[in-house]
């Protein structure tokens, strides 16, 4: 928090501080500033020499006469066109739910199983800030360096311990203060759960379709050492953001997944038993 | 981050912990531990005495042979029934999307205007974390209060600076790195806000009615000195989580306001003017 | 159609006639119009010879001085207030779809299977006006009774045959246009159905869960008569129609039910075999 | 209505019969069946003389060996591609509603201002049967005659009296049943419904944005001859109609257009006069 009104990335672009340039609604670009460098683009460019010094928020004249805006790219920037893409991602209308359920905060300690290309491990590493970590497992190598790349180029692969492993068999971890599970077969890692988080933690899973949630649910009862069960879809309406002609727009994402909230409580053999005091 | 499998309030109850005691789906009560008492309900009693040393995620057994639930509660428990609500309040569902919008971290300092019943003042002191900050100006005597109460049940008051302020006459901060603006006539705060925010820092703005929304729109391109300006509701749909007869809930929350996004750039003189480098 | 300006029911309150009484947003009454009748409420009074010879439209003054609104009651909203209800409803935004999903036209000859209470026999039997004809089957004798009430108070029992019967073994007609199935086991029905309706017809089974959605497609597929399958639901938003705080209404309908379309055709041995000329 | 099991059109393809030609999900084809002509496709061609004496709901061989299924067009079919579209049309979840909202039955006189490319004529026109009449109004001379090919292709031109005619100077008919109006300054049309419509008849305006809605509302205030003033919008929502893999699909269309509904009540001087009786 030091800094004042010249902190480089935060105020001023410095070499090395990333930037979204927007030129108009389809020609947005995120890149990291290099000296020597230069941004195309079908309407011009820009040297990124040019950009150096100069306030966010500013418009840069690029070669054919256009000004773009010079911003600094938010994780949603990121998602929308920054991140490589190599499966069906989690989208921030339901990551923001996401954080509001689990209680993510500062310094928490995260469990992730499926980490897909990374989007939810990033929205997961900047709550938990510096003081905490996400512990993702990803079973495929393809994702798992996918999610390597995305994490570096935000800037947030030191907060992340990703492991190419089978999360069915295990995690390492344990006493951790909530878990994001996004696989086909999340009733599979109910036991390996129910281990690594400590008392009371939340879960979400991420499900595409109610076959799924329907499986999980009777799979949660089953168990037996979950409570507080909800199920929800999260759906996000942007409109034409026009004075003059307030609207909808006339198409929108209508299914991600749903989200299945649980939470960790002691099992026990039944409700008609005593509970032990201590554990 | 220190503590084992037995730390205070995160695993175990201890005096003076926050408790939810769920009895059943109507029954859920939000309190903090004291020796001595008493919580009742019309379904049995239970001694916080004999909640001490609990691990969160047991049952307990009240007066009446019935089990209770005994959770560490969240956020999202506290607003459904664990705060003072004066106003009409911006949801968890909206939230999310408000962290996601606003690339909320840990560290930020954060300007909010129009503080209602403090639930967002709340989400926004989480997620800032201990090293953050969150300064918070309210125009209404009983809101200020009731804020100021529900922070402190939810112990982060202390990374709050509650202000019993209008902010449509200036705020005292600068170079804050978002701001959350909730009051019926947001242009009249416009100025205010691109003084107080650091180069392309974003605001999200919550209004409950169209009108306003579009006569913010309006206020926002004759401002001139903001960009990337989005409008967005959020619907959330949860569903009843039986396995064998899964669908959505017969009623849902169909509106609480419709959230406009929108970031701070330089003012200029239109877009022909040359950008002043080094700003 | 003849009539003119002074059309009893249509323009004019005659003895007999249907009135929809407004006095507010909440008190409002539907009922026919007896001389010597009187219509209370808790903001006042009016007698039906009162009401006789106004025009549809005309404001009526009651015993309070309050006035109220001489509306025809629509069939929603009838449904609304008009009606009696034993069982979860198809509501008038299903309906809409349903008629057009089904290309429901005057003169339609119509099955209905579970007929709950009736609604939807009302909507079918307008649609299909006088030369039409809906066939409807009910199992339950409440339902059943209930039904024929509804039908009555609205004038369109004549349209209907209204069977007091287990559709499951068997109906009596057949070359039936469209169908419609509101039952919890519609699977049971499917060889009934492709029996009693012509080639190329459609059919809407309404379904609360989706489990029962999962599992009728699963039978559509195996019975093998079955094309052009679909499966929808209809969200409807209201809003508050105050055109300087326009805004949606706080809660709505989440869910009724989803809607299952289907058309009938010519079972084969796969798609293999050739296609008989001439049926 | 009379006819058996091989009434042409109806059960058995004839000549003149239209024809949906399902090949699979993206090739549909719709057309009139003519002796001689050949339906061609990228996927195999077809002989109208070889669908000549199919009952509907058969599968035809085409030239490619690949099976097609022969079925009878549905409004909706037509609306999806068998039509020409010169504009924003409303779609089908709007009409179901839009038939419910105004009690459209057959022999009904209905009123239309603004017929675009003639699809909420079709849908009327067919609602209404063949007693009843839509008389439709269109300023613009291109949508005119799409609208009225449009309506020979569906055969119902016959039910529609199509004026090319700014029905803002005023309209022929009087004692309408109801309308719908579809243009971007339905205020300017208030006075002339007014006259056009029966005592208690009901008009839907379809507007695509919120700001039209606000200014509508407020006219229809001002103008004073209206009441039961509701605004609504549709949201239908398609799964993919899996039984193993049930999910809604990924996107949808978000919105087409806001439905106000209200009601032609007689005009007065305000609440505090008296009613005239018998008016």
């Amino acid at each position: 928090m030091a800094g004042g009104a010249t902190e480089c990335c935060r105020h001023i672009v410095c070499e090395g501080c990333p930037v979204l340039l927007v030129i108009d609604e389809k020609r947005r670009f995120i890149f990291r500033v290099e000296r020597g460098r230069v941004q195309g683009s079908d309407r011009g460019t820009v040297r990124h020499d040019d950009l150096i010094g100069l306030r966010y928020g500013s418009r840069v004249r690029l070669s054919s006469g256009i000004y773009a805006l010079v911003l600094q790219p938010r994780l949603v920037d990121y998602m929308e066109r920054g991140l490589r893409r190599r499966s069906q991602v989690i989208y921030p209308k339901d990551h923001g739910l996401i954080l509001m359920l689990l209680d993510i905060e500062p310094g928490n300690r995260v469990l992730e199983i499926g980490v897909g290309s990374g989007y939810t491990t990033i929205v997961l590493a900047r709550a938990v800030g510096p003081e905490g970590k996400v512990y993702s497992y990803e079973i495929r190598r393809d994702m798992f360096e996918t999610a390597r790349r995305n994490l570096e180029t935000v800037g947030l692969l030191d907060r992340v311990e990703l492991k190419h492993r089978d999360a069915r068999l295990g995690v390492d971890e344990e006493n951790l203060d909530a878990a994001v599970v996004d696989m086909p077969d999340p009733w599979a890692v109910l036991p390996v759960l129910h281990r690594a988080l400590r008392p009371g933690a939340g879960v979400v899973f991420f499900l595409p379709a109610v076959n799924q949630v329907a499986r999980l649910l009777a799979a949660l009862e089953l168990h037996g050492g979950w409570a507080e069960t909800r199920v929800y879809e999260v759906l996000l309406r942007e409109y034409e953001p026009r004075s003059d002609a307030l609207r909808p727009r006339t198409t929108m994402i209508a299914h991600t997944g749903y989200l299945v909230y649980t939470r960790r409580i002691e099992r026990d053999m039944g409700q008609h038993q005593d509970t032990d005091k201590g554990g």
